[in-house]
C-alpha cells in the first residue's frame, strides 16, 4: 500500500449529490425558531414522519436528542449556548452530506446566532422557518411548567422570561400556532416544502422518466 | 394547540426500526482502529463505497469531516482526546437511529477508550476492526510525513512515537495490512459483514418474499 496507491483510491469517493441521487431527494435543513412551547418540535416530529411515509429521509434534532447527549457538557451560559449552536451546525452538516433532510427544534433566540446558522450553511439548501407564539399563549401552554420555574426565578436565563427572544426579520416562513392548528402548521410547512421544491423531487423524476 | 394534543402527537413517533425497514437493512458502528497510516481511512471510504454501490446507507466519519468541523475546537491532550472520542460516540448513536451504518476511522489508541464505546454502543450493532500495521512500516508509508515531525519533536503527543497504542485485546477482526493489499483488506471485513450478518439483510429478505 504505496502512498501514491493511497491517493488514486482516495479519488472518487462518495459525495452529497451521489447519496441524493440514491435516495431520488436532495437534503437540505429546516430550521425551526420560536419560544419554548410555540410547537417547533411537536411541528417538525410530524413533517419527519410524513416525509418519511413518502420515502424522505429525514431527522429531528432537538432537546431531547442533542442536549441529552453530544451537548450533555454544555449549560445555559452565553459560551455554552454559542457552543451549543456550532456543533448543532456541525453535526446537521454531516447528516446533509449524507443524504438527510435535518429537522432543527431549537429555541435559537438570537438574530446573532441566526445569522450564524445561515451563514454556515451557505451552499446548502435552507430554509429557517419561524414558529410564532406570543409569550402569553406559551406561558398558558407551559407543558413542562418551565416557564413557571422561570416566573419562580427557580430557573435563570429563561428565554421570553428573563432572558430574549429576537423577532425573526427574515424567515422563509412564519408559521403561526396561535392561529393554526398543528396539522395546518404541519400542512403550511409541506406545501412550502412542495412550493419550493425543497427536496428536488422534479429533478430526480426527470432523470426516471 | 392543548398541552394534551402535545402528548397525544408525540406518540408513534420514528424509530430506528421503521428507519431501517425503510432501508432494508440494519444500522450499526464499524469501528477501526489503528496506527496512522495503517489504513483505516482508506478501507472505511472503499467499505463506504462498495456498501452504497449496494443501495446500503453508510458514512464515514475521520479526521477530515470530523477534526476540521465538530472537533475543531479540540487539542491533543488527554482531556480533548476524550472530548473527541465522546462526541464522535455520540454523532454516531444519532446516524445509527437514523438508519445509517457508520464507519469511524480513528487511532483511538487506548484500551480505556475503547471499552467506552465499546460500552456506549451496548445494545447496537458494532465491529472492532483492529487494522494491524507495525510501527515501522507506518514510518515507511508517512503518508503526510507527520511520523517525519513526530520523530523531530516537531508534533509532540503522537501515537506510535511518543503517545502509547494499547494492542487491541479482543477486536471482532483483525486486518493486518503489511500482508494483505487494500482490495484484500475491503473483502476481509465485507466478508465478515456477510458472514455475520452484520446488516440483517437476511430478516427484510425474509419479510420480501
Amino acid at each position: 500500500m504505496s502512498e501514491n496507491n493511497h491517493t488514486v483510491w482516495h479519488n472518487g469517493y462518495l459525495t452529497m449529490g451521489k447519496r441524493n441521487r440514491l435516495n431520488q431527494h436532495d437534503s437540505g435543513v429546516i430550521w425551526f425558531t420560536g419560544l419554548s412551547a410555540s410547537g417547533k418540535s411537536t411541528i417538525a416530529h410530524l413533517i419527519e414522519k410524513r416525509l418519511f411515509n413518502d420515502g424522505i429521509r429525514a431527522y429531528v434534532f432537538d432537546g431531547d436528542n442533542i442536549r441529552h447527549g453530544l451537548n450533555s457538557n454544555l449549560g445555559f451560559s452565553t459560551e455554552d449556548r454559542k457552543e451549543n449552536i456550532r456543533r448543532i451546525v456541525e453535526v446537521a452538516k454531516l447528516f446533509v452530506d449524507a443524504g438527510v433532510i435535518v429537522l432543527t427544534a431549537f429555541i435559537t433566540p438570537l438574530k446573532e446566532q441566526r445569522e450564524f446558522i445561515r451563514d454556515r450553511f451557505k451552499g446548502i439548501k435552507f430554509i429557517e422557518v419561524y414558529v410564532k407564539c406570543c409569550i402569553q399563549e406559551c406561558l398558558k401552554r407551559d407543558p413542562k411548567g418551565l416557564y413557571k420555574k422561570a416566573q419562580e426565578e427557580i430557573i435563570s436565563n429563561y428565554t421570553g422570561i428573563s432572558s430574549p427572544y429576537d423577532i425573526p426579520e427574515n424567515p422563509n416562513l412564519v408559521i403561526d400556532t396561535e392561529k393554526l392548528s398543528i396539522e395546518e402548521s404541519v400542512s403550511a410547512v409541506l406545501d412550502y416544502i412542495g412550493e419550493t421544491d425543497f427536496l428536488g423531487l422534479k429533478k430526480y423524476h426527470t432523470l426516471k422518466t
